[in-house]
């Protein structure tokens, strides 16, 4: 089998991991790398990420495959730079939001486009912290899937599903309002979990008690504002919706503490418990 | 070396747990077990946790160390029930909240107290949760030491530092509010996203897309509501505040998104992000 030529534009967690993943399958990959990094640059090149860096976007055009594995605003900028594209060539994005990234992809290259989502990753990032297992046995979400070209859409769900992922399809305008109950808001919830002690006076003495629970709790609010900007701008309303969600939720059991109501407290955290149930 | 006879009142995950962390250590120990769950008692006894089934609590009054595991509420009813003991005898408790528990425990035995709360836990419940390393390198908090006699503080802090445990002391108002802020409030949110996500009509198939941050951020919902409703009764004052300061940071990242203000939001997280440099 030729080398399938790949290039990654972002040579960060996800971009890097991919080429973790696709490097122990039994094709061989030629991965080119573009970061607007340069130190990111040559680290993914010392760590064997990639096999050149790019000098240019033009100089992927040329790739099988083209991964944007960065922020998604950066998205939306590149695939508007792309210009004309082989109609063998496929790319993919891996945004946490897909609506806007969707509608924006220029009409001469929609069919190129393959929208994604993997639901993995760490608060990590840099080309130092990938890992080969990142989306081992995760969950990929693939939108519009039928604005993609069927040639893209095999190329997309084989690679995906040879790295190990479950592959769900659903429209971008339904993902972002299931992301942001499922990840952009709880991201929103750490960050501020972690405001609230390193507010407090004594905030070193309260986080020398941290348990298991707190260090799960606050992991992803060590994850790259710049990422999250992006994500909290492009999803805004799914936002705004899950966080007025959960602070109905947290209200409720607000008033159950302050107005001891015991046995409804314990009802309402047996209803949490359920989640048990199906994850 | 002679056995040392420890009693254990409470047979789940906390109990357990330490009796597989002491069976590791050179000392022979010999374990008696009491619960209200007759199916805990013998599963503890056929998992090897425990030697015997005490009877009553009457039946443990000749052991060396009394270890109190059970629910916060269910400590202050044992201390009340325990009588007299021999001043060599050792009580520890490992509830949650440690003021009202030590302003409770009866003056003839409050010396044979020890009250402390181990940072450590997971959301499974009962005799078969028990972990041999629940407790290796996690903190463990002793309160109000100073009101222990010299004896049992010796007792405890040697037996905490064996099993791999980090010791810290302070006053039990302390703890309290210190652990309102580490534990109890992030599990009210841990329950109020569950409770959110569950909600939600199409609740299953959000569900289907949690990655690694819903997973950590709501695993602490799938904790016992007995227990936590103990929890939240004996600690309510703090709770209610750490609740209220987080319910501050999250409506401030409300407000920047709805207005707008990436650069502030973009701050805002940068800030958690300083959580990494003590945590």
């Amino acid at each position: 089998m030729a080398d399938v030529k790949v290039g990654i534009v972002g040579l960060g967690l996800m971009g890097g991991s991919l080429s973790l993943a696709l490097k122990k399958l039994p094709q061989d990959y030629y991965f080119i790398g573009l970061d607007h990094n340069a130190l990111h640059c040559t680290q993914a090149l010392s760590l064997g990420l990639i096999d050149e860096i790019a000098p240019s976007l033009e100089a992927l055009r040329s790739c099988d495959i083209i991964f944007l594995s960065i922020p998604v605003d950066g998205i939306i900028a590149v695939a508007k730079q792309l210009g004309t594209l082989d109609p063998k060539c496929t790319v993919i994005d891996l945004g946490s939001t897909k609506e806007k990234i969707s509608l924006s992809i220029p009409s001469e290259i929609r069919k190129n486009f393959v929208t994604a989502h993997p639901m993995t990753g760490t608060e990590k990032f840099g080309p130092t912290a990938a890992l080969e297992d990142l989306y081992t046995d995760k969950v990929i979400v693939l939108c519009d899937i039928e604005k993609s070209g069927k040639h893209q859409e095999n190329v997309a769900k084989t690679l995906f599903s040879d790295i190990g992922m479950s592959i769900v399809c659903m429209g971008a305008k339904e993902h972002d309002r299931h992301a942001a109950f499922i990840s952009h808001m709880p991201h929103a919830l750490s960050y501020a979990l972690a405001n609230s002690v390193l507010k407090q006076e004594d905030s070193q003495s309260i986080v020398a008690l941290a348990g298991g629970g707190f260090k799960d709790m606050s992991r992803i609010a060590k994850s790259s504002p710049n990422m999250w900007e992006d994500i909290f701008k492009q999803n805004k309303d799914n936002v705004l919706e899950a966080i007025q969600t959960f602070q109905s939720e947290l209200k409720k059991c607000q008033k159950m503490v302050e107005n001891e109501e015991w046995d409804t407290l314990n009802d309402w955290m047996s209803e949490a418990n359920t989640l048990h149930d199906i994850l």
